[in-house]
């Protein structure tokens, strides 16, 4: 029997993503679709090759009727929505930052307003190839961020294995196509500020991202502070490069511990050594990619990649909503592999 | 059981779309792949994402252990590799231009030497939506033109109804991504040709796709010499969008006549009326999608979208492939759209 | 003595453009810039490579002290400044649509509300080479639009000479970049919405510039009604192609009246016998650039080239102050196309 | 009375850029354009936008008749035509790659080849706000790579007054646009292989810019070996990015000096405090345009932009020649940045 989700959010870019994942998945049955802007319209209208499906504004979703939500709503208000989930029975995925943070307070300090909803923390963080356990059987799960996924997948088994050195900055040099930013107009986002262009933002310490990314990694073992994480805009929609310049005891060594931490899972590859990861290998992918090259004896540069719409959101969303309710964790991803 | 298949020419932009879509499909195996310029290697080579498949060079493919053949492969090149494939009892689908026109001397005309097998000619052409029943059970197939599909799909139920006026010119103005160039390297498909730039190219009746077109018509009904087509190259990757100017006698009652024409089709869609059809409705998908837009009482915009590797080339094959066995016509391309 | 100038409306990307013309105009001098939404900020803010002048909002502009205004303004808010300026004994190059038409009641119907300043019609149309007289010494010139300066570039020369068939559509496919939509974020320039994307739009005859293009072209004695023009956005920043596909009594004889019309044009060129114009022909030139191509005996293919911003735009406003002023026609700006 | 000059591969990227910027000097007369694979043609083949002049083989080219020589050839290629002109009596500005390392053995480390012409040994290298007195009056310069340039601007003010840490590796993630890459046709410069892609390669040690930076910089006080060099290939045609994450002793105070280094450079930029160069800020125009920003107090970022055919290459060519003959540094090339 179909286990019946509601999308809130369904017009973005991520939102998108995730019915089209959700509508090919073989054991779920979707129930509603929200937008705040387009409610009484059709999905068609924000998706050209979706079906035609009614949109229905949050407020009048019928949340009794189903067995678990995705939230793809902006950030601040994804966790009153989610409190309401969880209250009528509704498992949840929150593809926003509202649950990613453990502690009210550190939320605050990056997201210049008091938490929404501090009861409902701490809630397992859904990275699964960082760990899966406490991913089964739970009623609520923070999706990371696009950049945390491809930061903490490149440095999480490094950590954990003692290959980093015990001090020193680890850079990171973060690119992301444009579909990170979002659908509603921005200056900044307008085709022609874009096209021919590159820049940073938010750079070192400054990018939200940072707080999620030390979270994650000081549970692996690493002491907070030692990141330096400066994205830039690519003129490109989808996809996130990012190239960490790492400090190591033995950088052949630190690659190997690398590949291997990711031998058996489906969906993260550790590219052969010589080869470098490109945004190619993941773009339309729900699989992230990794290379691993040393560039001197002691330093090693690790390339991470990934589609920002689908290992950045969606398709990690469906991946952890698989270990919620105990199903094979590939479960209607695999076709989007070979379809991308 | 399994079919069992081989792809000529896997490497291409095609062969690598065509190797997604059958890795995909329920009723194929793959035997095996091949490729000149990169035999001994892996199919990752081409296609970072794609499976690590030993590819051969086409003289050592093994033609006795599979039922059929696709054809990836310049023109020219093409037949005389469908006549070895026939000879050894395997079906064929030719994505080249070698099989589309019925008469030899037509071939010559076009593409400037003499027919390589003039003794294959002629052969069922596989654009389904204009005539199913030649292609079941065919032994070989020719797979249509990207820009003939665009432009064929939106005129023949025009000409089959009587919608158009008797005479004036049929002005096709086309826009095309560049991967309908190929990979091959070319001065005029270096990256700082194409980006910022658009280009008209083979006005008028000069290009190849000309004498394919107005034969596929002249079956329906259009005398040759009407067309004008004049195709576009576009600063993007993947995508065809004709815009054809006809004259017709009711513009209203020529846009119900296409709407009509295709109610039936799972790959061929007309929007409703007052909505315009873009690269967007067809980029990824196997479908093609129409939109008919009365511009005067007496001339009649249809804009004509397509996937120029998909609908005009992989998926066209794989739907000519399913019919030429009996399988349904969609198998193994849902799941494209739903990927897309 | 430099000509002292003010620009209304200065941080647009036609503004921007002005501006680095003017900056570099040997007879001229800026004696404000403004700007509504960057009021008290600096130009640099909009124009990362511009100098660092001050701008102000519109009311606050010293209009006493300029000889000369430009006015980049949204239609509809450029005419109640153009009566200002008039008043205060400015002469105006206005860039928006407001004095374009000749006539209210047409501009109303095309609009779509009552013109601001019906008693400043009508003035003279700034397209040089269609006619120059009425520019020497204007008070008032009304800059033509970019599409409109295509299109009738193509088709005055044809039309004065009688080269035109006397009935049947004038099919024109256009193709433009998304700087012609202006800098303020819509969600339709959204990059993700126009990279690997092409979509027509008001097509036909209901874009605003059709009215325009037939009041220039009835001065040349064609009759209104048999343009079919149709916009398409390209996922490019700057240029418009237009291919105009036109019935001709002799396409050759055609081809050669256009090219002898501009034989004698500095910033208008005809490409020699067997050349088309591409985008690359004309962006970050002040010039336009035409091919001519007989498709049939009947039908010739004219496609016409220009940079939106520059000869649809800011160079032509250049172009037009010389003429008002009685300066050397190209005075600043040859060697914008050297530098381009 | 004018400098008379020759260019060698005028017709490349940088040949263009080149000729486009002699054309518009107000002291040089163009007497020779080369081209092997064009010559005997017009220039306005390979730039549709260019004056009509007429390209010969280099050995044809009438070397008695020039002042000076701009080199835009192949590395390994340049050296012999260099010893030629020098022998003829022409001054040269080598914009290849030969001249760029004082030692022939160096050059042949990074080359892979012997040196061509190692009797001319070494050059003044031409990055003149590192030093211009060895400029003046020079037979021959080695013009610098571009990110060369874009990578010793950033450092070697930081490096000559003591800012950076004693030790640790200078890390350097660049980006580049495509026409670094050259025009000739190449299976990795294909449109559809760069659109919405992004790849790093050469990582670290590899790339032969190394070389020459760590020469130059050796001149400045650094020791080889803390280079670590990152280029990424941009889809974008032009510009490069550098972000370099640099330990310091005190990062605030290292940004002023910077900044205070700068500060009479007519051609390169200082960003105020707090904002960060994007390549919208360099390209098209002569200037290098810097940003430093403090990340902790011992880290700082130097953001350094520059578009990679003018300041990397052509437009420096100009400067350096412009020092070699006593003219002005930006005589030719401030009306760029106006145009640009």
């Amino acid at each position: 029997m179909a286990i019946v989700v509601g999308v809130y959010g369904a017009t973005g870019y991520t939102g998108i993503e995730l019915v089209r994942l959700l509508e090919a998945h073989p054991e779920v049955e979707i129930a509603f679709l929200t937008s705040e802007s387009s409610a009484g319209g059709s999905l068609r209208r924000a998706w050209p090759q979706g079906p035609d499906r009614p949109l229905v504004a949050a407020a009048d979703a019928p949340l009794a009727a189903v067995d678990a939500v995705f939230l793809c709503l902006p950030h601040g208000g994804a966790a009153p929505v989610a409190a309401r989930a969880l209250a009528a029975g509704a498992r949840v995925v929150d593809l926003s930052a509202d649950l990613r943070l453990a502690d009210a307070a550190a939320w605050e300090r990056w997201y210049g307003t008091p938490h929404p909803a501090p009861g409902l923390l701490p809630v397992p963080y859904g990275l699964p190839e960082l760990g899966r356990e406490a991913l089964a059987g739970a009623a609520a799960v923070a999706n990371p961020g696009c950049y945390a996924t491809a930061v903490v997948l490149a440095l999480a088994p490094l950590v954990r294995a003692g290959e980093l050195a015990p001090s020193g900055p680890l850079v990171v040099d973060a690119k992301s196509g444009v579909s990170g930013a979002g659908r509603a107009p921005r200056t900044d986002t307008v085709f022609c500020e874009v096209h021919g262009n590159c820049s940073p933002y938010s750079p070192g310490r400054r990018h939200r991202h940072v707080g999620e990314m030390e979270q994650a990694l000081a549970g692996c073992g690493l002491e907070p502070g030692r990141l330096l994480f400066t994205p830039h805009l690519l003129p490109t929609d989808r996809g996130i490069l990012a190239s960490l310049y790492l400090p190591v005891a033995d950088a052949r060594r630190a690659a190997a511990a690398l590949a291997a931490a990711y031998a058996g899972e489906a969906l993260v590859e550790v590219l052969p050594e010589g080869e470098l990861a490109t945004l190619a290998h993941a773009v339309g992918s729900p699989r992230a990619v990794l290379s691993a090259t040393p560039l001197t004896p002691e330093m090693l540069l690790v390339v991470s990649v990934l589609d920002n719409l689908l290992k950045g959101a969606a398709s990690q969303a469906v991946q952890n909503f698989n270990l919620m309710w105990g199903l094979p964790e590939t479960t209607g991803l695999v076709a989007v592999r070979r379809a991308a």
